[in-house]
């Protein structure tokens, strides 16, 4: 039996003051779906089945090179991290998976790990490996790459330690690795693009064949930061040669906020689902760079624009579409577990919205050049305030219909302030 | 024998008033050379054999969507077109061969083209197809796109189109063809991305079933304009993903403009060789986006760097290296032809200020992570102040030390202006 | 009495079909709304009130540098425009004014035009003039500026000639004059900033000392494009300085596709607002530079975001408030009649979720640095489908519940491209 | 009599070895710029006058928000930069100052800091306040802002600490006080543009009363980072209004890597000189956003374009200019001390550069509207190898005429790094 973070008969008091309005309200959005042809359970029931996971490192508060502010109640370790974990998943019943990274979730006893999960209701989604960054005692540095670096000894390592991540993922029952890393240059001539790129591909290679069978390995790109001037796998088209290269398992992970500016990212998605590589995403969302920012907070008709592709591909089968969704966000100014559960009904929100698209009349205005007409089909769909068909897709799942209330009811923030010690801001990564 | 249109006398003079100077600084220059390793002879050799082909179009004044000014003298149709572009060449010997554009460069009599060219000492490159305007008499119209328009017959067009490109290449001596189309949408929905590519596709492979066995087929990528929304080709991941399944005369174009912001294109460059689909370049220089001016102009430096690329790839001997050069600007303030001598100048500056990086210090500083002296490797070479080589190889080859002075000297202008009507300006595509 | 250019019956035949559901959805929005203790009729209030001048260039097909593809029925001249204006007027009730374009729009009696404007039930917005193109048989080009010119002959003639634009709006009964100039710079050092700016100055204190004690004078910022490395104005700070300089009657215009990218234009809006100098808009949606796509439809949520500036201040009585709204668009694929319909009542709909933020509950998140539920505050509000209230406005002013489909339903098009004759596209500047 | 960090006998075997060259090289130049009219020793005058001051926190090895990876011999306080500082301008002659940043670089015996600096030849340039990350003990968090803070106490501390910075800066014999904040918000609603700014002019206006007489305030803009949506000082349009408001001691400092992409930002620099408020500069160079990489690494000709104005505003004593100079940069990959010493001399370089621009020939193009001619003005003077005068100036100020070269012969790293504790690298902000 799951152990539930926050006392049910709370949430259901919670739920009890807000039951009537929505009633109302999803009979009335019934309605007016109706009238469009969509029956509204058969969308809530796809919400209902629909998940995204959650990031470990989410729900501790993040910071910037300038400074980390932490917040009351940080989470001690990956134990404290899965408890916030399952207060997301109790209240948003759309989180039913965490995502672990390696060496932060490293712990002793690997199977205490997974009775943690499972006595929680939580299970493991793709592990993250970290050659961004030098943890104590690590024989060799990452200051100049990781996977890439021009010395094979720290290749190795790097790679010894993805392999490190793939066993102990494969005990907590992961089917999958997600690789960033930080490789790159801040200075034009200080790396050979092409050399490094290679060493970069052999070194995942090495990765690649210690894969399960039943396991896929996501690689990520991004334009910039850490490294300023290159990056090695800076976009989708450096992603799409390194899946390419590796194989059938491989395949490309799109994060939200690693893109030049302007670029279209919906296409990108359907660009990697065409050719079989979209591996999944890590959801969130940017107005500079990677910002991290609560996902469909800056720009939530993007965030539908993706979800449209994505139904789009479920809707006509395309071949191997199986992509993985993950939220990945630092909160630096909210309480983590609240900016969570927000962003999970937003990718909740973008899906609803992106299943009542008309497609039938879609594609007819694309077939007729009727811009104006295919334009406005897609914003009937995003205009349309599905809210109530996710309040009840996690009100009859045993979840909040207002999770954010129902959290700030339930004292759970101030109950683990008085368990887990303060943490002291700081300076970040300049000095 | 060939026929130049500015009096070699005219040249000859105005070199002989800067030949002293001239001397002087190519033998300081090749003293400070020679104390780093290299001898300037060389370089110069490498230069004067070097050339990047002139758009036909570039010799006319440029304009934008609110209005074209057009200046005196404007070609009235190919043959002046060919006569303007022969100044270039005579002026800078760098430009010995012309790109032409179909339908503006069409003639009734291919062979009486031929031999102009020939008679002015001018090749023919690769040609270029349009298919983002409508032609007068057009059947099917491009508004709503060409190889990829929903519509078959209108594809069908498209691609008949390129296949006569191809022809009148052909009888006119060139090995290639470059398609740039401005298919995209303006609206999210207006165009389903994977069902466009998918037809983009397969009108492409029509089109590279016609191609010649010893001919190349360049595809150019571009983020956007005229489409605003989506363009079918948007980078070079797209771009990549056509040259492979297109086979191997298929290749991408990469023109320096046509690139997000702050994209690093000189890896862009770099990913194209090392997978062997880099098919050559439209030089020209841009602030904000494909703004078309004169290159170098803006950032030298990063013309630099994608030269760099470039020689490093001669130096290994890369497989399948073997990249077109073109430039591709819009004049709309300067005379086109002495934007165009300048430009090619500039191009021959990075050539050759690449050709004097110390390749073997630089992979040392790579390998040793000394990212300060990598940079200054390539600091050192593109500060070094190369006019000196180019001026020598352009003497030396029978053009002008100072191609803009000779140019302005001659009176070319004045004489063509008297003989060309003048144009009216007037509104650009507004309205 | 007002002419109207589709017979109210069609209207109210295509409005009865739709009725029932409307009246239903607007009965239930009530009901939402008032659950939040908001009137929805209060709000519908003020959105009847509410309207956006139609630029007389906007019902024209527009186009780009590389081509223009005109549709049916493209309206000849002032008078066919105004009668397009017309059918948008009636349709959605909520675009009562004109901007006119000189020399585009220029008349030889003006009377008339005025008359057939209170025919049609129209009235005069701002002036536009335009010297970003030469006028046939204009004296002095624009080439190379206007009112920035080096020249100071070609100054006076651009200063003349906002002269005579004034002249025009004031016999119209307009009460603005907006200038927007091309002027820039395509190489570093073509234009020396400061002088150019003084220039610049120089002569819009002229163009100021002419102003009648009524008007405003609006200036327009843009950081590029026809200019492609500097403009004049570039900027709001650019734009800012000019309104300080000249005085308490100039004010600034922001133009939605006129800024770098990621530039947080609604802050802009609270900037200029707070110091007294927010002239107005041009409304369009953007995702690259000036694209003058369809107002919201790439970005809906930063045009609501730019509504809640607005609203702000309309809400706190800022002192001076009183923008100007403009919708400025290029439409190249879809009837220009639809699309500024469509627009219209995008500019409504992000008026009326700005409506109904919840202010003061903003106003004390904000306060408590509760950072996660002041962006849901706003979210709440845009989330909220508002069209019953727009469709509701319409409706009882006379207008029609779905523009578009009335519109099609009603045949103007047909029957205008009977009347007109056809116009050849072709291509646009750069040719 | 100043203390030397490294023997000035290293340095002059050092030199010894490059003298020869050096001499060849310096009289080469001279006769190539005595033929434009240019007497080099002229131009190597105002070069050995110029100097840039170097910020403390810069010898320190720099991080980003996921790691930071020291190096050897960290400076562990103050007194430890002071001497890292005077290596630097030892070595480049052209580094005389030092700007420090409180808390970073509070001491207890502020008289001791001076001797310190007095000892080593160096003085203190502009105070840096810190109200971006909360100090240990600090009773108000900046979590939420510092000087725009909503709560009026934690405004008060930030004032206060301003004050306290000039009160040390005033013992220290500093003149200026740089602000830069890292307030802002998130999230769209988080916070009220408006009411935020007049509480930042508030607090601001306390700090400008306490002002000495003979100093100035320096406010610094920027566009995104730490805050992700919106920054209270967000550009120069916003910093203008701050330096108008507070009065004539109050300027706008430039960071180049502050602004949006694509920005033209010697234009900006060109504006705040005509009205008045430019207060200076941060160099550095980036390519994405506020990289903080090695000045002139990036983009060479952009660095010289900003010098281009302040040469030209020097050359036409222009009213009030008197800009401060200091760099700002994050040295992750490299020896700080190298980047700071080659930093220092990039900015040495593009001042050069500038100085032999014909500017009078260069008016004369732009009023002919010559673009090409104005343009090429530019890159022949930006083409020209200055190295030998920089060389010649340090070396006749008794610095290296290779200072990378004679730093690392001279043994300093290792020295310092056998007297300082080596420091463990780690994650940034991020967890």
């Amino acid at each position: 039996m799951t152990t539930t973070m926050i006392s049910q008969a709370t949430v259901e008091a919670e739920n009890e003051s807000r039951l009537t309005a929505l009633r109302r309200d999803y009979e009335s959005l019934g309605e007016r779906l109706s009238r469009r042809g969509i029956a509204i359970d058969e969308i809530k029931r796809k919400v209902t089945a629909y998940g995204v996971a959650v990031p470990s490192w989410g729900v501790g508060t993040g910071g910037t090179r300038f400074a980390r502010f932490p917040g009351k109640g940080e989470p001690r370790n990956i134990f404290d991290k899965l408890e916030d974990c399952a207060v997301i998943q109790q209240l948003t019943r759309a989180t039913p998976t965490v995502s672990l990274h390696i060496p932060w979730d490293k712990v002793s006893d690997i199977s205490e790990l997974k009775e943690k999960g499972t006595s929680l209701g939580l299970g493991f989604d793709a592990m993250n490996s970290n050659t961004f960054s030098d943890a104590p005692g690590q024989e060799h540095s990452y200051k100049f790459g990781s996977l890439s670096h021009a010395d094979a000894a720290t290749r190795a390592q790097a790679v010894e330690h993805n392999l490190e991540c793939i066993e102990i993922g494969r005990q907590l029952g992961s089917k999958a690795l997600t690789v960033w890393v930080g490789d790159g240059s801040n200075f034009p001539g200080q790396s050979n693009f092409t050399r490094a790129f290679e060493r970069y591909l052999d070194a995942m290679k090495s990765v690649y064949a210690a894969l399960p069978d039943d396991w896929r390995v996501y690689t990520e790109h991004k334009m910039f930061e850490p490294a300023f001037y290159s990056t090695v796998v800076q976009d989708w088209g450096s992603n799409y040669l390194i899946a390419q290269e590796l194989g059938p398992k491989a395949f490309c992970l799109v994060d939200l906020g690693h893109h030049a500016p302007n670029v279209n990212i919906e296409m990108i998605v359907a660009r990697l689902i065409q050719f079989g590589k979209l591996g999944g995403f890590h959801f969130n969302d940017s107005k500079y760079g990677d910002d991290d920012l609560d996902t469909g907070s800056i720009d939530p008709y993007r965030l539908f624009l993706v979800f449209n592709e994505l139904v789009d591909a479920e809707t006509r089968k395309a071949k191997g579409f199986e992509p993985a969704h993950m939220l990945d966000q630092s909160h630096n100014v909210t309480d983590p577990i609240e900016s969570l559960m927000t962003s999970a009904t937003e990718v909740c929100r973008a899906y609803a919205q992106a299943l009542i698209v008309d497609r039938q009349a879609l594609a007819g205005y694309q077939d007729d050049n009727d811009a104006l007409m295919a334009s406005e089909t897609l914003k009937v769909a995003f205009r349309t305030d599905v809210e109530p068909i996710l309040a009840m897709a996690r009100l009859e799942s045993g979840g909040a219909i207002a999770p954010v209330a129902a959290y700030r009811k339930s004292g759970y923030r101030a109950k683990v302030a008085a368990e887990r010690p303060a943490v002291a801001g700081g300076g970040g990564g300049i000095v």
